[in-house]
């Protein structure tokens, strides 16, 4: 279910790309800006999908709890449309990365609950406890959100850089972890 | 199937919520009722996901009947998005809290439908039957709504109090049966 | 996977259905060509959901060609939120009554293709063949589009009429039939 | 999960359709290049949906390097209503049929990646593999759609109507193997 409410946060992402007005290769240089904030939030919304593909194979048991923490991800995903067209609409501007950023600090928050959620309904020593372990990143992205809010005011690029550094934090190891794991026999 | 087109009911929600023209914090005010409104909305909708979650699980076989109350339901459901958004953006005036109220009367009297359907369709003697007990919470429901719909002539805000207050009602204590049920052994 | 299909025909068609200028009860009153028109095609996706429901669970396995023919039927109703959004723009022209028409008798023709693959794929003595049987009202229904699409010329509201017949000469028979079959122990 | 992004493109291309202003079939005739490249790009969204149904259910696990593999196919479609929208609006320009084909080309690529992927994965000898065979399609595929693209220069007219013989390529034969293979006892 959730890959759909994802799914669906990519299309309206999507609407947000409308065609040029003129027909010349020239006249998609002004969506640079909106074309790359979709690219860095297509990025993060894949990035919560492949770890929530995983994190929903480790729970073997829904609660209602655990249904309204996700609900909860959820609902702060479903705000990526709506900061990604902001900062898109105003890449040089402090408040629309700080909103950029506030969304995805509550989105890896609402994240973190729904990873206690699962555990405490699994039990400490569960498949996906160990599979954690420390969550170094899940503890380590919500304070370098933080630190991009604050850049913002600074210079909105700056903070641009961090947030598309922090995805690229969760997407390279990730696959490095994974393959080891998939080519054992 | 319905978990589509629940996702999707908050989709056409989101849309509402475009970002502002300017670039500063302070034009994020005035999307303050559009976004109270998602709020409220996303709200419902997660209630009845949860609801329906539980409800289709009991339900071990559908019929013809049976597809055809769920399909009343998403009927109802699926004028959320209206509702939301003509409560958006005139959030002060009776008609819109008294449609809101409606729509909501008439979702919570669909899954009524649904549930009898279901109940019929299984047995009084099934699952379900035993897991809805009375159902105070589902004979409620309507008149609650029915009320906030007069006082929304009164006063809109009150009535949005009143819609408020009875997603807390569904919200919390479901949950804690919910927890109680889930850590027995 | 279709049925995520349907869900979006849905979504489309509610986007249409925008909140009025006005905050009065009165405002509404212009939107009820749009929202009869909606609770119409409504109906014809139920129709169409809850019969492509009972044909894929008679198919046990799928084809190219099936996926083919299913693309086909999704094709013409992917046209429903066009030609209910003309409809509700115009509904008292003689042009978009038929083009309602045309996309209803091309998805029936399209359903009626989807249903031969199936059978020819499952062979003549399968669940499905004999679960048809005559299939009249497969055979009656685009006979009745195609001559509501001519009375549109002479009333759009006539061929209105006749197309929300056709949708209760199914909605109706197939009930009572399902509930006989249900109840059976 | 795949197919509700596949369906999801559908429905944002069908938004591109709106209903004519006028209430008359002639109103209807200025949708015609609006409407083909709707046609079109339906095709391609199915063509890679039907193999990318056959893909998965090749493939028996499904790793993160594939799941991040797959959503750069999910990508690239993606901004299929964006290439559709562009060349629907300005169908006698060269720059949009380029872009055309340039999203083809790279939607083709990385779904050759996500093949080398899967094989990679499930190994030479899997039924992938062998399914696949020499597979001259997906390899000279990439060389219509860039032909296609210098084309478009000279004749815009002329690139479409490669791009529409490449999805007739991929249409027709795959059909026929199908059936040849289904029709076995």
């Amino acid at each position: 279910f959730s890959d759909g409410v994802l799914a669906i946060i990519i299309t309206i992402m999507v609407l947000e790309l409308k065609p040029p007005d003129g027909a010349a290769f020239g006249s998609l240089k002004r969506l640079l800006p909106v074309f790359s904030s979709y690219v860095m939030s297509f990025i993060y919304v894949g990035i919560y999908w492949n770890n929530h593909h995983h994190l929903l194979q480790a729970a073997r048991q829904v609660s209602g709890g655990i249904l309204w923490a996700n609900l909860h991800v959820l609902f702060w995903l479903s705000l990526f449309p709506f900061s990604t067209a902001w900062i898109g609409q105003n890449y040089d501007a402090p408040a629309p990365a700080a909103a950029y950023g506030f969304v995805l600090l509550m989105a890896a928050l609402a994240y973190y609950i729904l990873q206690r959620a699962i555990i405490a309904h699994e039990g400490r020593d569960s498949l996906l406890a160990s599979a954690l372990g420390r969550d170094w990143k899940g503890k380590l992205s919500p304070l370098i959100y933080l630190s991009a809010m604050t850049l913002a005011f600074v210079s909105p690029w700056l903070a641009d850089a961090v947030y598309a550094g922090a995805a690229l934090l969760w997407l390279i190891p990730d696959r490095r972890i994974e393959r080891q794991f998939d080519h054992r026999p």
